[in-house]
Protein backbone atom coordinates (compact mmCIF):
# COMPACT_ATOMS: atom_id res chain seq x y z
CA UNK A 1 0.00 0.00 0.00
CA UNK A 2 1.11 3.78 -1.22
CA UNK A 3 2.34 5.50 2.19
CA UNK A 4 3.56 8.19 3.48
CA UNK A 5 4.54 10.97 6.42
CA UNK A 6 4.99 14.31 7.17
CA UNK A 7 5.82 15.80 10.39
CA UNK A 8 4.04 18.66 11.86
CA UNK A 9 5.14 20.70 15.11
CA UNK A 10 1.60 21.34 17.38
CA UNK A 11 0.54 25.00 17.27
CA UNK A 12 -0.81 26.39 20.92
CA UNK A 13 -3.91 27.31 18.62
CA UNK A 14 -4.72 23.66 18.47
CA UNK A 15 -5.17 23.12 21.68
CA UNK A 16 -8.37 23.40 24.32
CA UNK A 17 -8.81 24.05 27.69
CA UNK A 18 -8.32 20.25 28.45
CA UNK A 19 -4.46 21.23 27.57
CA UNK A 20 -4.59 18.32 24.84
CA UNK A 21 -4.92 19.21 21.37
CA UNK A 22 -8.80 19.51 20.29
CA UNK A 23 -10.24 16.73 18.10
CA UNK A 24 -11.64 17.93 15.23
CA UNK A 25 -8.39 19.25 14.63
CA UNK A 26 -6.37 15.94 14.19
CA UNK A 27 -8.74 16.20 10.54
CA UNK A 28 -6.42 19.18 9.57
CA UNK A 29 -3.27 17.31 10.33
CA UNK A 30 -4.80 14.11 8.22
CA UNK A 31 -5.42 16.69 5.62
CA UNK A 32 -1.99 17.91 5.84
CA UNK A 33 -0.65 14.23 5.41
CA UNK A 34 -3.02 13.49 2.56
CA UNK A 35 -2.22 16.80 0.39
CA UNK A 36 1.81 15.43 0.81
CA UNK A 37 0.48 12.12 -0.54
CA UNK A 38 -1.30 13.77 -3.59
CA UNK A 39 2.16 15.55 -4.21
CA UNK A 40 4.38 12.30 -4.30
CA UNK A 41 1.60 10.51 -7.01
CA UNK A 42 2.24 13.50 -9.03
CA UNK A 43 -0.86 14.91 -8.69
CA UNK A 44 -0.62 17.83 -6.16
CA UNK A 45 -4.27 18.86 -4.91
CA UNK A 46 -3.92 22.20 -6.01
CA UNK A 47 -3.55 21.16 -9.56
CA UNK A 48 -6.12 18.98 -8.72
CA UNK A 49 -8.91 22.02 -8.36
CA UNK A 50 -7.47 23.41 -11.23
CA UNK A 51 -8.38 20.86 -13.50
CA UNK A 52 -11.61 20.78 -12.15
CA UNK A 53 -11.72 17.91 -9.99
CA UNK A 54 -12.61 18.21 -6.20
CA UNK A 55 -12.33 15.82 -3.30
CA UNK A 56 -14.89 16.66 -0.97
CA UNK A 57 -15.00 14.16 2.36
CA UNK A 58 -17.33 11.61 2.34
CA UNK A 59 -16.49 9.93 5.90
CA UNK A 60 -14.20 10.47 8.59
CA UNK A 61 -13.24 9.24 11.61
CA UNK A 62 -10.69 9.26 14.36
CA UNK A 63 -9.47 7.16 17.54
CA UNK A 64 -7.82 8.71 20.30
CA UNK A 65 -5.11 6.27 22.10
CA UNK A 66 -2.93 9.81 23.91
CA UNK A 67 -3.68 12.99 23.70
CA UNK A 68 -0.98 15.27 21.54
CA UNK A 69 0.61 17.96 23.43
CA UNK A 70 1.60 21.67 22.54
CA UNK A 71 4.85 21.82 20.46
CA UNK A 72 5.04 18.31 20.07
CA UNK A 73 6.95 17.34 16.92
CA UNK A 74 4.40 14.23 15.58
CA UNK A 75 4.77 12.41 12.90
CA UNK A 76 1.49 12.16 10.56
CA UNK A 77 1.07 8.61 8.07
CA UNK A 78 -1.25 8.72 5.54
CA UNK A 79 -1.58 5.88 3.53
CA UNK A 80 -4.09 4.92 0.34
CA UNK A 81 -5.94 1.59 1.34
CA UNK A 82 -8.16 1.74 -1.82
CA UNK A 83 -7.34 1.04 -5.30
CA UNK A 84 -9.60 4.42 -6.07
CA UNK A 85 -12.16 4.35 -8.66
CA UNK A 86 -14.39 6.96 -7.99
CA UNK A 87 -13.61 6.78 -4.41
CA UNK A 88 -9.95 7.14 -2.56
CA UNK A 89 -9.95 5.88 0.66
CA UNK A 90 -6.97 6.70 3.22
CA UNK A 91 -6.09 5.98 6.63
CA UNK A 92 -3.96 8.12 9.02
CA UNK A 93 -1.48 7.39 11.97
CA UNK A 94 -0.48 9.59 13.98
CA UNK A 95 2.83 9.49 16.40
CA UNK A 96 5.21 10.94 18.76
CA UNK A 97 8.19 9.07 18.58
CA UNK A 98 7.22 5.20 18.88
CA UNK A 99 3.94 6.16 20.48
CA UNK A 100 0.95 5.77 18.19
CA UNK A 101 -1.63 8.56 19.31
CA UNK A 102 -4.49 8.53 16.97
CA UNK A 103 -5.22 6.81 14.24
CA UNK A 104 -8.60 7.66 11.52
CA UNK A 105 -9.39 7.20 8.14
CA UNK A 106 -11.58 9.31 5.59
CA UNK A 107 -13.33 8.57 2.03
CA UNK A 108 -13.53 11.28 -0.63
CA UNK A 109 -15.14 11.35 -3.84
CA UNK A 110 -13.77 12.67 -6.93
CA UNK A 111 -16.20 15.18 -8.22
CA UNK A 112 -16.20 18.11 -11.04
CA UNK A 113 -16.85 21.65 -9.91
CA UNK A 114 -20.75 20.98 -11.00
CA UNK A 115 -20.85 18.16 -7.99
CA UNK A 116 -20.92 15.09 -10.31
CA UNK A 117 -18.97 11.91 -9.41
CA UNK A 118 -16.64 11.38 -12.16
CA UNK A 119 -13.67 9.06 -12.48
CA UNK A 120 -10.15 9.80 -11.35
CA UNK A 121 -8.07 12.26 -13.84
CA UNK A 122 -6.07 10.56 -16.22
CA UNK A 123 -2.87 8.58 -15.11
CA UNK A 124 -4.37 8.77 -11.42
CA UNK A 125 -4.23 5.03 -11.09
CA UNK A 126 -1.38 4.64 -12.62
CA UNK A 127 0.51 7.00 -10.70
CA UNK A 128 -0.59 5.18 -7.16
CA UNK A 129 0.67 2.28 -8.67
CA UNK A 130 3.83 3.22 -9.95
CA UNK A 131 4.37 4.79 -6.08
CA UNK A 132 2.90 1.80 -4.68
CA UNK A 133 5.58 -0.18 -6.96
CA UNK A 134 8.60 2.14 -6.30
CA UNK A 135 7.90 1.77 -2.52
CA UNK A 136 7.33 -1.51 -2.53
CA UNK A 137 11.28 -2.18 -4.37
CA UNK A 138 12.39 0.33 -1.99
CA UNK A 139 11.08 -1.68 0.88
CA UNK A 140 12.59 -4.78 -0.55
CA UNK A 141 15.99 -2.80 -0.87
CA UNK A 142 15.71 -1.76 2.94
CA UNK A 143 15.05 -5.54 4.73
CA UNK A 144 18.05 -6.92 2.38
CA UNK A 145 20.52 -4.21 3.95
CA UNK B 1 -33.49 7.64 24.31
CA UNK B 2 -32.57 11.03 25.13
CA UNK B 3 -32.04 13.94 22.43
CA UNK B 4 -31.40 17.55 22.24
CA UNK B 5 -31.46 19.91 19.27
CA UNK B 6 -29.80 23.07 19.21
CA UNK B 7 -30.19 25.85 16.12
CA UNK B 8 -26.61 27.36 14.56
CA UNK B 9 -25.77 29.60 11.90
CA UNK B 10 -22.53 28.04 9.57
CA UNK B 11 -20.39 31.02 9.68
CA UNK B 12 -18.11 32.25 7.04
CA UNK B 13 -14.84 31.14 9.07
CA UNK B 14 -16.45 27.60 8.50
CA UNK B 15 -16.32 27.52 4.72
CA UNK B 16 -13.18 26.57 3.01
CA UNK B 17 -12.84 26.74 -0.96
CA UNK B 18 -14.80 24.23 -2.15
CA UNK B 19 -17.85 26.37 -1.28
CA UNK B 20 -18.78 24.10 1.66
CA UNK B 21 -18.32 23.70 5.12
CA UNK B 22 -15.16 22.26 6.03
CA UNK B 23 -15.48 18.81 7.48
CA UNK B 24 -13.75 18.91 10.58
CA UNK B 25 -15.96 21.76 11.59
CA UNK B 26 -18.78 19.45 12.19
CA UNK B 27 -16.80 18.17 15.08
CA UNK B 28 -17.18 21.17 16.91
CA UNK B 29 -21.06 21.52 15.84
CA UNK B 30 -21.85 18.18 17.55
CA UNK B 31 -19.69 19.86 20.92
CA UNK B 32 -22.10 22.47 20.47
CA UNK B 33 -25.31 19.93 20.54
CA UNK B 34 -23.67 18.18 23.41
CA UNK B 35 -23.48 20.80 25.68
CA UNK B 36 -26.68 21.37 25.03
CA UNK B 37 -27.58 18.06 26.12
CA UNK B 38 -25.71 18.09 29.00
CA UNK B 39 -27.23 21.37 30.12
CA UNK B 40 -30.93 19.66 30.15
CA UNK B 41 -29.52 17.16 31.92
CA UNK B 42 -28.66 19.37 34.42
CA UNK B 43 -24.97 18.86 34.40
CA UNK B 44 -23.38 21.71 32.44
CA UNK B 45 -20.43 20.76 31.21
CA UNK B 46 -18.36 24.00 32.68
CA UNK B 47 -20.04 22.35 36.02
CA UNK B 48 -18.56 18.85 35.35
CA UNK B 49 -15.28 20.45 34.51
CA UNK B 50 -15.54 22.55 37.68
CA UNK B 51 -15.60 19.30 40.40
CA UNK B 52 -13.18 17.47 38.57
CA UNK B 53 -14.36 16.01 35.69
CA UNK B 54 -13.19 15.87 32.10
CA UNK B 55 -14.93 13.93 28.67
CA UNK B 56 -12.09 13.65 26.62
CA UNK B 57 -12.93 12.43 23.15
CA UNK B 58 -11.57 8.58 22.44
CA UNK B 59 -13.62 8.09 19.14
CA UNK B 60 -15.10 10.16 16.62
CA UNK B 61 -16.72 9.95 12.89
CA UNK B 62 -19.15 11.60 10.83
CA UNK B 63 -20.82 10.60 7.57
CA UNK B 64 -21.65 13.58 4.70
CA UNK B 65 -24.51 13.52 2.30
CA UNK B 66 -25.56 16.74 1.86
CA UNK B 67 -22.63 20.07 1.97
CA UNK B 68 -23.51 22.80 4.90
CA UNK B 69 -23.16 26.27 3.15
CA UNK B 70 -22.69 29.23 4.84
CA UNK B 71 -25.65 31.37 6.66
CA UNK B 72 -27.49 28.07 6.67
CA UNK B 73 -29.77 27.65 9.44
CA UNK B 74 -29.03 24.54 10.71
CA UNK B 75 -30.31 21.78 13.33
CA UNK B 76 -28.18 20.23 15.33
CA UNK B 77 -28.99 17.47 17.49
CA UNK B 78 -27.27 14.58 20.14
CA UNK B 79 -28.95 12.16 21.32
CA UNK B 80 -27.07 9.73 24.27
CA UNK B 81 -27.34 6.32 22.54
CA UNK B 82 -25.65 4.11 25.68
CA UNK B 83 -26.25 4.34 28.98
CA UNK B 84 -23.10 6.04 30.26
CA UNK B 85 -20.98 4.15 32.54
CA UNK B 86 -17.28 5.02 32.93
CA UNK B 87 -18.17 5.98 29.02
CA UNK B 88 -21.15 7.68 26.70
CA UNK B 89 -21.58 7.63 23.63
CA UNK B 90 -23.61 10.33 21.44
CA UNK B 91 -25.02 10.32 17.77
CA UNK B 92 -25.70 13.33 16.13
CA UNK B 93 -27.41 14.70 13.12
CA UNK B 94 -26.93 17.72 11.29
CA UNK B 95 -30.00 19.16 8.86
CA UNK B 96 -31.04 21.96 6.90
CA UNK B 97 -35.41 21.73 6.95
CA UNK B 98 -36.19 18.41 6.43
CA UNK B 99 -32.74 17.23 4.79
CA UNK B 100 -30.22 15.32 6.45
CA UNK B 101 -26.99 16.25 5.88
CA UNK B 102 -24.55 14.52 8.07
CA UNK B 103 -25.08 12.30 11.01
CA UNK B 104 -22.20 11.42 13.44
CA UNK B 105 -21.15 10.13 16.61
CA UNK B 106 -18.77 10.45 19.47
CA UNK B 107 -17.47 8.61 22.86
CA UNK B 108 -16.23 10.11 25.73
CA UNK B 109 -14.44 8.80 28.80
CA UNK B 110 -15.17 10.23 32.42
CA UNK B 111 -11.90 11.02 33.25
CA UNK B 112 -10.01 13.03 36.59
CA UNK B 113 -7.74 15.95 36.35
CA UNK B 114 -5.05 13.48 36.81
CA UNK B 115 -6.41 11.59 34.06
CA UNK B 116 -7.89 8.34 35.64
CA UNK B 117 -10.49 6.92 34.50
CA UNK B 118 -13.50 7.61 36.80
CA UNK B 119 -17.45 6.87 37.31
CA UNK B 120 -19.77 9.71 35.95
CA UNK B 121 -20.60 11.73 39.00
CA UNK B 122 -23.35 11.09 41.25
CA UNK B 123 -26.64 11.60 39.83
CA UNK B 124 -25.79 11.57 36.21
CA UNK B 125 -27.24 8.62 35.31
CA UNK B 126 -30.08 9.16 37.28
CA UNK B 127 -30.07 12.76 35.53
CA UNK B 128 -30.78 11.01 32.10
CA UNK B 129 -32.99 8.22 33.12
CA UNK B 130 -35.11 11.26 34.35
CA UNK B 131 -34.70 13.30 31.01
CA UNK B 132 -35.32 10.16 29.34
CA UNK B 133 -38.62 9.16 30.90
CA UNK B 134 -39.91 13.32 30.71
CA UNK B 135 -39.37 13.03 27.33
CA UNK B 136 -40.82 9.81 26.73
CA UNK B 137 -43.72 11.21 28.10
CA UNK B 138 -44.02 14.86 26.31
CA UNK B 139 -43.59 12.50 23.34
CA UNK B 140 -46.33 10.59 24.10
CA UNK B 141 -48.63 13.37 24.45
CA UNK B 142 -48.03 14.87 21.38
CA UNK B 143 -49.14 11.61 19.75
CA UNK B 144 -51.92 12.02 21.48
CA UNK B 145 -53.13 15.22 20.12
CA UNK C 1 -24.01 55.52 14.10
CA UNK C 2 -25.39 52.25 13.09
CA UNK C 3 -25.06 49.39 15.31
CA UNK C 4 -26.49 45.67 16.66
CA UNK C 5 -25.66 43.35 18.54
CA UNK C 6 -25.75 39.43 18.42
CA UNK C 7 -25.26 36.94 21.43
CA UNK C 8 -22.80 34.27 21.29
CA UNK C 9 -21.57 30.99 24.10
CA UNK C 10 -18.29 30.42 23.86
CA UNK C 11 -17.72 27.37 22.56
CA UNK C 12 -15.02 24.63 23.87
CA UNK C 13 -13.24 24.61 20.68
CA UNK C 14 -12.32 28.21 21.20
CA UNK C 15 -10.38 27.77 24.13
CA UNK C 16 -7.00 27.05 24.38
CA UNK C 17 -5.14 25.72 26.73
CA UNK C 18 -4.21 29.05 28.66
CA UNK C 19 -8.08 28.29 29.59
CA UNK C 20 -9.38 31.08 27.84
CA UNK C 21 -10.86 31.84 23.97
CA UNK C 22 -7.74 31.83 21.73
CA UNK C 23 -7.14 35.84 20.45
CA UNK C 24 -7.12 35.14 16.57
CA UNK C 25 -10.99 33.52 17.46
CA UNK C 26 -13.00 37.40 18.52
CA UNK C 27 -11.83 37.68 14.56
CA UNK C 28 -15.17 34.81 13.75
CA UNK C 29 -17.01 36.65 16.57
CA UNK C 30 -16.68 39.68 14.86
CA UNK C 31 -17.68 38.01 11.74
CA UNK C 32 -20.86 37.04 13.25
CA UNK C 33 -21.80 40.29 14.92
CA UNK C 34 -21.01 42.29 11.49
CA UNK C 35 -23.07 39.37 9.10
CA UNK C 36 -25.85 40.18 11.41
CA UNK C 37 -25.23 44.10 10.97
CA UNK C 38 -25.18 43.29 6.81
CA UNK C 39 -28.73 41.16 7.77
CA UNK C 40 -30.24 44.53 9.36
CA UNK C 41 -29.43 47.08 6.55
CA UNK C 42 -31.27 44.44 3.98
CA UNK C 43 -28.20 43.23 2.39
CA UNK C 44 -27.05 39.86 3.89
CA UNK C 45 -23.81 38.67 2.84
CA UNK C 46 -24.63 35.28 1.46
CA UNK C 47 -26.74 37.43 -1.40
CA UNK C 48 -23.89 39.97 -1.53
CA UNK C 49 -21.65 37.43 -2.84
CA UNK C 50 -24.50 35.74 -5.13
CA UNK C 51 -24.99 39.29 -6.58
CA UNK C 52 -21.04 39.24 -7.47
CA UNK C 53 -19.83 41.73 -4.20
CA UNK C 54 -17.31 40.34 -1.96
CA UNK C 55 -15.91 42.12 1.24
CA UNK C 56 -11.82 41.07 2.01
CA UNK C 57 -10.97 42.32 5.08
CA UNK C 58 -7.89 45.13 4.27
CA UNK C 59 -6.76 45.33 8.32
CA UNK C 60 -8.28 44.22 11.24
CA UNK C 61 -7.39 44.47 14.87
CA UNK C 62 -8.30 43.76 19.14
CA UNK C 63 -8.11 44.85 22.07
CA UNK C 64 -8.33 42.67 25.40
CA UNK C 65 -8.91 43.66 28.66
CA UNK C 66 -10.16 40.72 30.22
CA UNK C 67 -10.69 37.07 28.73
CA UNK C 68 -13.54 35.30 27.47
CA UNK C 69 -14.28 31.74 28.93
CA UNK C 70 -15.86 28.59 27.69
CA UNK C 71 -19.70 28.68 27.76
CA UNK C 72 -19.27 32.47 28.28
CA UNK C 73 -22.46 33.85 26.98
CA UNK C 74 -21.01 37.19 25.48
CA UNK C 75 -22.76 40.05 23.26
CA UNK C 76 -20.98 41.42 20.19
CA UNK C 77 -21.91 44.64 19.16
CA UNK C 78 -21.02 45.80 15.66
CA UNK C 79 -21.18 49.27 14.56
CA UNK C 80 -20.04 51.11 10.76
CA UNK C 81 -17.94 53.60 11.83
CA UNK C 82 -17.42 54.79 8.39
CA UNK C 83 -20.13 55.76 5.64
CA UNK C 84 -18.74 53.52 3.21
CA UNK C 85 -17.26 54.73 -0.41
CA UNK C 86 -15.75 52.19 -1.45
CA UNK C 87 -14.79 50.79 1.63
CA UNK C 88 -16.49 50.11 5.27
CA UNK C 89 -14.97 50.47 8.24
CA UNK C 90 -16.99 48.80 11.14
CA UNK C 91 -16.04 47.96 15.05
CA UNK C 92 -16.80 45.51 17.70
CA UNK C 93 -16.96 45.34 21.47
CA UNK C 94 -17.43 42.04 23.12
CA UNK C 95 -18.77 42.09 26.60
CA UNK C 96 -20.00 39.53 29.43
CA UNK C 97 -22.84 41.04 31.45
CA UNK C 98 -21.87 44.70 31.67
CA UNK C 99 -17.92 43.58 31.25
CA UNK C 100 -16.12 45.00 28.34
CA UNK C 101 -14.07 42.03 27.52
CA UNK C 102 -12.11 43.17 23.58
CA UNK C 103 -12.91 46.17 21.71
CA UNK C 104 -11.76 45.94 17.78
CA UNK C 105 -12.26 46.89 13.95
CA UNK C 106 -11.88 45.90 10.68
CA UNK C 107 -12.11 47.90 7.31
CA UNK C 108 -13.03 45.77 3.80
CA UNK C 109 -13.24 46.73 0.53
CA UNK C 110 -15.95 46.32 -1.72
CA UNK C 111 -14.54 43.81 -4.69
CA UNK C 112 -15.50 42.13 -7.92
CA UNK C 113 -15.37 38.25 -8.30
CA UNK C 114 -12.47 39.04 -10.53
CA UNK C 115 -10.51 41.38 -7.41
CA UNK C 116 -11.08 45.02 -9.14
CA UNK C 117 -12.30 47.73 -6.79
CA UNK C 118 -15.93 48.32 -7.08
CA UNK C 119 -18.39 50.70 -5.89
CA UNK C 120 -21.01 49.21 -2.70
CA UNK C 121 -24.26 47.77 -3.96
CA UNK C 122 -26.83 50.10 -5.53
CA UNK C 123 -29.01 51.45 -2.38
CA UNK C 124 -26.59 50.11 0.16
CA UNK C 125 -25.74 53.66 1.41
CA UNK C 126 -29.07 54.55 1.26
CA UNK C 127 -30.12 51.32 3.43
CA UNK C 128 -27.15 52.15 5.94
CA UNK C 129 -28.57 55.58 6.10
CA UNK C 130 -32.30 54.37 6.58
CA UNK C 131 -30.99 51.88 9.65
CA UNK C 132 -28.98 54.72 11.30
CA UNK C 133 -32.41 57.05 10.99
CA UNK C 134 -34.44 54.49 12.13
CA UNK C 135 -32.08 53.39 14.92
CA UNK C 136 -31.85 57.36 16.12
CA UNK C 137 -35.24 58.04 16.35
CA UNK C 138 -36.06 54.62 18.36
CA UNK C 139 -33.12 56.13 20.84
CA UNK C 140 -34.72 59.54 20.86
CA UNK C 141 -37.79 58.43 21.83
CA UNK C 142 -36.65 55.81 24.27
CA UNK C 143 -34.93 58.45 25.74
CA UNK C 144 -38.54 60.47 26.11
CA UNK C 145 -39.69 57.14 27.93
CA UNK D 1 16.15 43.66 16.17
CA UNK D 2 16.05 40.17 16.70
CA UNK D 3 14.19 38.47 14.19
CA UNK D 4 13.27 35.03 13.01
CA UNK D 5 11.46 33.26 9.97
CA UNK D 6 9.60 29.84 9.41
CA UNK D 7 8.70 28.44 6.43
CA UNK D 8 4.72 27.43 6.31
CA UNK D 9 2.36 25.79 3.74
CA UNK D 10 -1.32 26.97 3.39
CA UNK D 11 -3.62 24.32 4.51
CA UNK D 12 -7.38 23.58 2.82
CA UNK D 13 -8.76 24.28 6.25
CA UNK D 14 -7.10 27.75 6.45
CA UNK D 15 -9.18 28.88 3.43
CA UNK D 16 -12.78 30.10 3.46
CA UNK D 17 -15.48 30.38 0.24
CA UNK D 18 -13.54 33.17 -0.89
CA UNK D 19 -11.12 31.11 -2.04
CA UNK D 20 -8.29 32.61 0.11
CA UNK D 21 -7.04 32.55 3.53
CA UNK D 22 -9.24 33.91 6.53
CA UNK D 23 -7.84 36.38 7.71
CA UNK D 24 -8.35 35.09 11.41
CA UNK D 25 -5.83 32.22 10.13
CA UNK D 26 -3.42 34.76 10.06
CA UNK D 27 -2.82 35.20 14.33
CA UNK D 28 -2.18 31.39 14.28
CA UNK D 29 0.66 31.73 11.87
CA UNK D 30 2.00 35.08 13.61
CA UNK D 31 1.67 32.66 16.54
CA UNK D 32 3.73 29.78 14.56
CA UNK D 33 6.72 32.26 14.03
CA UNK D 34 7.03 33.32 17.71
CA UNK D 35 7.00 30.48 18.99
CA UNK D 36 10.59 29.85 16.70
CA UNK D 37 11.70 33.38 17.97
CA UNK D 38 11.23 31.75 21.60
CA UNK D 39 12.80 28.57 20.38
CA UNK D 40 16.24 31.24 19.68
CA UNK D 41 16.63 33.26 22.15
CA UNK D 42 16.69 29.78 24.36
CA UNK D 43 13.01 30.22 26.35
CA UNK D 44 10.88 27.74 24.25
CA UNK D 45 6.70 28.86 25.17
CA UNK D 46 6.52 25.13 26.06
CA UNK D 47 8.96 25.75 29.08
CA UNK D 48 7.79 29.37 29.83
CA UNK D 49 4.31 27.88 30.26
CA UNK D 50 6.03 25.03 32.91
CA UNK D 51 8.26 27.54 34.67
CA UNK D 52 4.73 29.34 35.27
CA UNK D 53 5.15 32.04 32.85
CA UNK D 54 1.91 32.71 30.49
CA UNK D 55 1.95 35.37 27.93
CA UNK D 56 -1.56 36.32 26.49
CA UNK D 57 -2.37 38.66 23.86
CA UNK D 58 -3.06 42.52 24.86
CA UNK D 59 -3.81 43.15 21.65
CA UNK D 60 -3.19 42.11 18.01
CA UNK D 61 -3.42 43.52 14.04
CA UNK D 62 -2.62 42.77 11.15
CA UNK D 63 -2.72 44.91 7.49
CA UNK D 64 -3.64 42.45 4.32
CA UNK D 65 -2.09 43.30 1.23
CA UNK D 66 -2.74 40.08 -0.98
CA UNK D 67 -3.96 37.14 -0.14
CA UNK D 68 -2.21 34.06 0.83
CA UNK D 69 -4.17 30.97 -1.16
CA UNK D 70 -4.19 27.22 -0.70
CA UNK D 71 -1.31 25.63 -0.88
CA UNK D 72 1.75 28.87 -1.10
CA UNK D 73 4.25 28.24 0.70
CA UNK D 74 5.03 31.10 3.08
CA UNK D 75 7.51 32.90 5.13
CA UNK D 76 6.15 34.45 8.21
CA UNK D 77 9.11 36.05 10.13
CA UNK D 78 8.55 37.39 13.62
CA UNK D 79 10.52 40.33 15.35
CA UNK D 80 11.13 41.95 18.63
CA UNK D 81 10.39 45.47 18.17
CA UNK D 82 10.54 46.28 22.05
CA UNK D 83 12.75 45.32 24.74
CA UNK D 84 10.63 43.45 27.00
CA UNK D 85 9.94 44.63 30.96
CA UNK D 86 6.93 43.91 31.64
CA UNK D 87 5.62 43.58 28.37
CA UNK D 88 6.96 42.26 24.96
CA UNK D 89 5.86 43.53 21.59
CA UNK D 90 6.63 41.88 18.12
CA UNK D 91 5.61 42.23 14.68
CA UNK D 92 5.57 40.27 11.86
CA UNK D 93 5.63 39.88 8.12
CA UNK D 94 3.87 37.32 5.77
CA UNK D 95 5.08 36.94 2.22
CA UNK D 96 5.59 34.50 -1.08
CA UNK D 97 8.60 34.41 -2.34
CA UNK D 98 9.57 38.42 -2.42
CA UNK D 99 6.22 39.59 -2.70
CA UNK D 100 4.62 41.04 1.15
CA UNK D 101 1.55 39.32 1.80
CA UNK D 102 0.41 40.72 5.12
CA UNK D 103 2.03 42.92 8.13
CA UNK D 104 1.17 42.78 11.53
CA UNK D 105 1.76 42.54 15.23
CA UNK D 106 1.14 41.57 18.68
CA UNK D 107 1.57 42.69 22.29
CA UNK D 108 2.00 40.14 25.44
CA UNK D 109 2.08 40.54 28.98
CA UNK D 110 4.22 38.63 31.01
CA UNK D 111 1.56 36.80 33.57
CA UNK D 112 1.80 34.31 36.34
CA UNK D 113 -0.83 30.97 36.43
CA UNK D 114 -2.84 33.43 38.63
CA UNK D 115 -3.10 35.75 36.51
CA UNK D 116 -0.61 38.44 38.00
CA UNK D 117 2.05 40.46 35.91
CA UNK D 118 5.38 39.88 36.44
CA UNK D 119 8.98 40.40 35.14
CA UNK D 120 10.43 37.88 32.77
CA UNK D 121 12.06 34.81 33.45
CA UNK D 122 15.26 35.53 34.60
CA UNK D 123 18.12 35.98 31.36
CA UNK D 124 14.88 36.20 29.47
CA UNK D 125 15.97 40.16 28.67
CA UNK D 126 20.10 39.34 28.11
CA UNK D 127 18.72 36.02 25.70
CA UNK D 128 17.14 38.91 23.16
CA UNK D 129 20.01 41.11 23.82
CA UNK D 130 22.80 38.16 23.24
CA UNK D 131 20.25 37.13 19.71
CA UNK D 132 20.55 40.62 18.58
CA UNK D 133 23.96 40.76 19.12
CA UNK D 134 24.53 37.51 17.50
CA UNK D 135 22.42 38.37 14.72
CA UNK D 136 24.20 42.12 14.39
CA UNK D 137 27.34 40.35 13.87
CA UNK D 138 26.42 38.15 11.20
CA UNK D 139 24.69 40.12 9.29
CA UNK D 140 27.58 42.60 9.29
CA UNK D 141 29.67 39.84 8.41
CA UNK D 142 27.53 38.56 5.43
CA UNK D 143 27.66 42.50 4.13
CA UNK D 144 31.32 42.26 3.90
CA UNK D 145 31.14 39.43 2.00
Amino acid sequence: MLSTSVEIRVRYEETDQMGVVYHGKYFTWFEVARVHLLDRIGFPYSELERKGFLLPVLNCAAKFRAPALFDDRLKVEARITDIPVARISLDYRVSRKDVLLAEGGTTHAFVSKEGKLVRPPKGFLRGVELCMHRQTSSQSSEELT
